[in-house]
C-alpha cells in the first residue's frame, strides 16, 4: 500500500535531512515534520529553538552545506562586535541567523505562539510542507552528568559534550501539551518516521509530550538509525550510549524505540545486526542512510516510503 | 577663571560633537554628558537608545563620519535577513550597532540600571568621561502634530518628520528622576554647557527631568546655538521652530533658554542678531560653530571653555 501522508519526528541535521528528502518526493499537503524544541533557549534576550532553525533552513535550501546548521553565505559581524564589547561569543550568533532569532523573539513577545511563528517563517522562506514544534509550552533538556546538571546548550555548545552523561531530564515536560496541529498530524499519518536523530535528546523529548506516545500506539512507525558503523554522524549520540553503559549501534536504537516499532531502517555497514534487530519483532530495511547530498536525500526517502508501505 | 569641571547637555549628532571636542581639551574625571534619553525606544525586542549611542560611538572615535549616527564600517547583513523574513526595515539597524542593542538590552533584563549599562559600554570602548542617561526611568518623547501623536522614532524615522509639529510631550516625564550621578555632576560643575542639539526634543526633555531646572538656577550655563543661518546643520531643529510660529534662528534658540542662560554662542554668520541676544541679558561668543573635523570640534570646545571662564 502506497504511503500518502508523512510525519517526521526531527531533531537537528540528521532528521533535517531526511525531511529534506521527503519533501523532494511528497506534496507539501502530506508531510508534517513534528520538531523537537528540548534545545531550545534564551541568549541575550533572543529565543533560540536550534532544531526547528535548522530543520526550516534545511528544507528552505538555505542552510549551510558544511555545518549542516546556521545559514550558507553566512556573516559574523555583530559576533564579532559582541566580543569586542565584552559580551557572551560561545554561542554562534550568525547575522542572518540573529534577523530570525530577533523576528521569532518579537512575536513571541507579542503572544504569537511558537507554532504560529514558524508557520510564517516557513511561508516567507517558501517551505510547503507543515514544520511544527513538538509543543508551544517550554520544555528545556537538562543533561545530569558527574559534572552536575547541565543545561542542554551548555552541555552540547560550552563543554563540548565532554561531561560525562548519567540520565537527562525534559524540566517543564509535565505540563507539555502537543498542539492540536501535532495530534491531528499524527492522527492522519499512514507513517510516523523518525528521523535519524538523537534517540535521547532530540526524540525522547517528543515523545514524552503528553499523549505523542500514546498516539503512537496504533500507528505504524519507522525508526532511522542515527548511528552508522557503531559512531553518529554528528553530535554525541554513540558517546551517550557508551557513558550510559550501552554498547552503541542500530540495535541499540531499535531496542530504544523497539515497544513503538513496525520498522527499522539502518545502514548496510550494520549488516551484522540485522538477526538482533529482527529479535525486537521489526521488520528491516537495510540500506545506504548517508545522505551526502540532495540527491542521496531523496533516494533514502523514496526507499524509506516504499519501505514502509510494504509494512 | 578658569574653567574645572564641565557638564554638557547632549541630544545626538550636534552635541555629541561638542562632547568630542572637549574630551580632547579636558581630563576624563572633569567632563560629564547628560544625554536625553526621550528618544529611547523598543524595536524588535530591543532597547534602542539612539542620543546615548551617538554620544558614545563619538566619544570612543567609532561613530559613521558621515552619518554622525550609527559606527564608521557599518554591515547590513541583519537588516537584509530582515528584509527577506518580511520583518520590520524601517530603523537601520546596523549589525555592529545591533551588538550594542543585544547586551544593553540584555543588562537592562537583568535589572541593571541604563546609567550602569551605559558606564560598562563605555569603558568597554575606552571612553573615559562620564556619559549618564539623563534618568534611568522611562520617558518617551511624543510629537503632537497635524497627523496626530506619534511617537519620536515614528516621527522621525518612519515620517521623516514630515507632520507638521504643534507641541511635544515627554511621556512618563511626571516619575522620572535624575540619577544621583546626575545631580552630583550638575552639582559640582563649573558652568553647564547646552550642545548644539535641538531645543525642542533634545535639550527640553532634559531640562523636564525633576529637579534638573531648578539646579540650573543656581548655574553658569551657556548654550550653543544648533541653528546656523536659520538652519539646523541636522534634524528638524528649524522646521520644527517655523511650524510652531517662530522663526528659526540663534535669538529664537537664546529666548528659548533665556531664563537659564549666562552666555550664549552663536556663528559668525549670525552676527546680525547679537543685539536680540544681548537684549535677553546674556553675553555672547560669536564664533565658527560647525565642528567638520576633530580639530574644529576641539577649537570650539577651547573657545567656550575660555568665554565661560571669562563669565
Amino acid at each position: 500500500m502506497a504511503v500518502g501522508r508523512v510525519v517526521v519526528f526531527s531533531g537537528g541535521v540528521g532528521g533535517a535531512k531526511l525531511a529534506d528528502g521527503l519533501a523532494q518526493v511528497l506534496p507539501g499537503e502530506n508531510l508534517t515534520v513534528i520538531v523537537n524544541t528540548g534545545d531550545d533557549f534564551d541568549h541575550l534576550g533572543l529565543r533560540i529553538c536550534p532544531d526547528l532553525d535548522t530543520v526550516v533552513y534545511t528544507l528552505a535550501g538555505i542552510a549551510d552545506p558544511e555545518n549542516g546548521w546556521g545559514r550558507a553565505g553566512e556573516q559574523w559581524t555583530v559576533l564579532e562586535a559582541l566580543r569586542e564589547l565584552g559580551g557572551p561569543d560561545w554561542f554562534n550568533l550568525g547575522d542572518r541567523d540573529l534577523a530570525l532569532h530577533l523576528l521569532r523573539t518579537d512575536m513571541l513577545g507579542k503572544e504569537i505562539s511558537l507554532t504560529e511563528v514558524t508557520s510564517r517563517l516557513c511561508k516567507r522562506l517558501g517551505v510547503v510542507c507543515s514544520v511544527l514544534p513538538m509543543t508551544d509550552d517550554p520544555v528545556a533538556t537538562r543533561v545530569l552528568t558527574e559534572n552536575g546538571d547541565l543545561a542542554f546548550q551548555e552541555y552540547f555548545v560550552e563543554r563540548h559534550c565532554e561531561p560525562v552523561v548519567r540520565s537527562f531530564r525534559f524540566s517543564g515536560i509535565e505540563n507539555a501539551r502537543p498542539t492540536p496541529g501535532v495530534m491531528d498530524a499524527i492522527e492522519k499519518a499512514d507513517v510516523i518516521l523518525f528521523g535519524p536523530s538523537n534517540p535521547w535528546v532530540s526524540l525522547d523529548p517528543i515523545l514524552a509530550v503528553q499523549g505523542i506516545r500514546e498516539a503512537l500506539g496504533k500507528k505504524k512507525v519507522v525508526a532511522v538509525s542515527p548511528l552508522v558503523g557503531g559512531k553518529a554522524l554528528k553530535g554525541p549520540a554513540a558517546k551517550m550510549y557508551r557513558e550510559l553503559g550501552i554498547e552503541p549501534g542500530a540495535g541499540a536504537v531499535a531496542a530504544h524505540f523497539k515497544d513503538l516499532l513496525s520498522g527499522f531502517v539502518f545502514d548496510t555497514i550494520d549488516m551484522e545486526q540485522i538477526e538482533e534487530i529482527k529479535a525486537l519483532n521489526v521488520q528491516t530495511l537495510v540500506t545506504d542512510t548517508i545522505m551526502k547530498d540532495r540527491t542521496s536525500r531523496k533516494r533514502l526517502a523514496k526507499e524509506i516510503l516504499g519501505f514502509s508501505g510494504s509494512l
